[in-house]
C-alpha cells in the first residue's frame, strides 16, 4: 500500500526557472491529493511523467496568489478525464469566492462537480483508512497547515496461536482479524487481542507554510514520518522573516526536532537564494535537525509501510 | 532602434513540460509590450534572461484561461520594480472585470496603476512612432488579433544636395529633416522633398491566435515583417479545427501567403502533438508558404530598421 509524496515546487512568492511554486502531491492507493496550487503546479505534475487520472482533493494553505493561480489550469485539466466522484477543494473562506469567481469569468469548461469547503482547524476530511487535519498558522492572511495521517491498522494475525486455541482455519480467522470476537462450539470466546499483535501505526505526512514560528506545530506534526516545511529564509534574514511572517530554515528545523519527525524536507524558498545559496540554509537547518533534506522540485518521498 | 519579439509560449490550451501558453514580447526601445499571458508566462520570461524592469502595455486575445490566466503572477512580478507610469491592459470586455476580482480575491500587492481598456477593432494605443491595431477574429469567445506598426520614418537625407541648393549647413538642415519649408536669405523656399529620400517604412508585427481561417485576417497582417499565427492542427483534423474555431497549420500558412509576411512563426499548437510531430504541421505549412518557422519556447525574433 503505497503512501508517496511528490514535491511539486518549492519556490515561495514567485516561480522561477529550476523551481515552481511551493506544492505537493500525496498518492496513496492511486488516490492523488494536493497540497497548494500555484502558478505552474499543473506543468511540474505533468513533468513528473508519473500516470494519473484524477485529483480526489485539494487542500489550500492560504488564499495568496502564490498558492492558487494554479487551479484554474488544474480544475480544467481535470476535466480531460472522464470523472464520477466531484473533486473537494479545501482552504480558507476566500477559496470558494475566488473558484466561483473565476469559473464564471472564464466560463470554464468543468465536466465534474467541484465542492469547496471551508477548512477549519480540526479533521477536514475522514474516512475508514486516513484523516486530514487542519491547525492553524500565523501569516498576513489566515492561514492553515495540514495533516495527513492514517488510521492504525490491525496487529499482525498469528495462526499458530489461532491454531492452539482451538480456532480452525476458516471464516473464523477472519472474523478475529476483523476486531470481533469468536466463539468456539465449546463455547470458549476468543478476542482478537489473543491471537494478533499490538496495532500497527499508519504513517503522517506534514505540510506547514507559509508561517511565523509557532511553538504549536510541533504539535500538529509530531512523529511526521515526512514533514514539508517553510523555510523561507536563512537566519541572518531572521528579523526580516519575522516582518513577513515567514520561517526561517532554523525555525524550520527547530519544529522539526521538538515534533520528532523522521524527515523534514524545507520549502518554499525565497527567490533571493540561488541553488547554491540553499546549501547554506539546509546547513544552519541540519545544525539543529539533522534530518533536513534539501527539497528540490519534483524530488519523491516513498513512506513504507509499518511493522 | 531594436524591435524584438521573444516568443515565451506556443502551447495552446495547456501549458506542457517545454511549452508554455502561446504569448509573446516585444522589446522596442528598451519598453516591453506583452502579447497574451497564460499560465507560466512569467517563468518563460525570466528563463529568456534578458535584463528588463517593466511592461509598458499587455494586450489580450480572448478570456479564455489559457491565454490570461499568467496575469496574477505578472501583475505582482510588476510590483517588484518601482514605476511611475501606468501599466495598459487591453482586451475583450471581461479582461476588467477578470483583473478587478483576482486583486480584490486575492489582495494582491501592486504598486502602480493599472488601466484596463477594453480593446475594439481599430486603434488600439498610438504615439508618434508606433501604432498598435486590433482586429476582430472568430472564436468561441469574443477574439481579437493584434498588429504592432511603427510609423513611417522620414528618408535619408542628403547633404550635397542641400548645399547645391543653397542650404547652410546648421539650424536649416534640421528643420529640413523635421519636414518643415525653410525660407533662404535671398527668398528662396526649400521643401523637404527636394533635399530628402522617400519615407522609410516602419516595422511590422502582428500576432493571430486563436481563431477560424478567415480571409479578413490577410488584409490586417499584409506585408507584416513577422506574423505569429496560430496553427493548432495538421491537415487531418481540418474539420475538427473548424468545430472547435482554430486554424490549422496549413490554413496559417494561407494567410501568410497571401498577406505577403515576411515570415510567419507557428504558435498555439495542441498539446497533442510531440515536437517530432510539429515537423509534420510545419512540413504542411511550408508547401504553401516556405517562409514558415518551427516556432519553438524562447525563440527571438530581430527585425531589422528598413533602408
Amino acid at each position: 500500500m503505497n503512501f508517496e509524496v511528490f514535491v511539486l515546487g518549492t519556490s515561495g512568492m514567485m516561480p522561477i526557472p529550476g523551481r515552481f511554486l511551493t506544492s505537493a502531491m500525496v498518492r496513496r492507493e492511486g488516490e492523488l491529493f494536493l497540497f497548494d496550487c500555484g502558478e505552474g503546479t499543473q506543468v511540474s505534475l505533468k513533468m513528473l511523467n508519473i500516470r494519473w487520472k484524477k485529483i480526489s482533493a485539494i487542500f489550500i494553505s492560504h488564499m495568496h496568489a502564490d498558492h492558487v493561480t494554479g487551479l484554474p489550469g488544474i480544475l480544467m485539466l481535470s476535466s480531460q478525464v472522464d470523472r464520477d466522484e466531484p473533486l473537494y477543494l479545501y482552504g480558507p473562506q476566500k477559496l470558494k469566492e475566488y473558484v466561483d469567481a473565476n469559473r464564471k469569468i472564464l466560463d470554464m469548461y468543468i465536466n465534474y462537480e467541484i465542492i469547496v469547503k471551508t477548512a477549519e482547524p480540526g479533521v477536514v476530511m475522514e474516512n475508514d483508512e486516513f484523516v486530514v487535519e487542519a491547525f492553524r498558522l500565523d501569516h498576513t492572511k489566515p492561514c492553515l497547515g495540514y495533516t495527513m495521517r492514517e488510521k492504525e491498522r490491525p496487529g499482525v494475525f498469528h495462526p499458530e496461536i489461532a491454531q492452539s486455541l482451538g480456532v480452525p482455519k476458516g471464516p473464523l480467522w477472519g472474523k478475529l482479524q476483523s476486531g470481533a470476537d469468536v466463539t468456539l462450539s465449546d463455547g470458549t470466546v476468543i478476542g482478537p487481542n489473543q491471537v494478533m499483535g499490538s496495532p500497527r501505526a499508519g504513517r503522517k505526512f506534514s505540510y506547514v507554510t507559509d508561517t511565523l514560528y509557532l511553538d504549536s506545530i510541533a504539535d500538529h506534526v509530531r512523529n511526521a514520518d515526512l514533514l514539508l516545511c517553510e523555510g523561507m529564509f536563512a537566519s541572518d534574514l531572521a528579523s526580516s522573516a519575522i516582518e513577513k511572517k515567514h520561517m526561517t530554515a532554523a525555525q524550520a528545523a527547530t519544529v522539526a526536532r521538538d515534533a520528532n519527525v523522521a524527515k523534514m524536507g524545507l520549502i518554499h524558498y525565497s527567490p533571493r537564494y540561488t541553488d547554491r545559496d540553499l546549501k547554506q540554509l539546509v546547513a544552519e537547518a541540519r545544525k539543529i535537525f539533522p534530518g533536513t533534506i534539501l527539497t528540490k522540485d519534483r524530488m519523491t518521498f516513498d513512506i513504507p509501510l509499518k511493522d
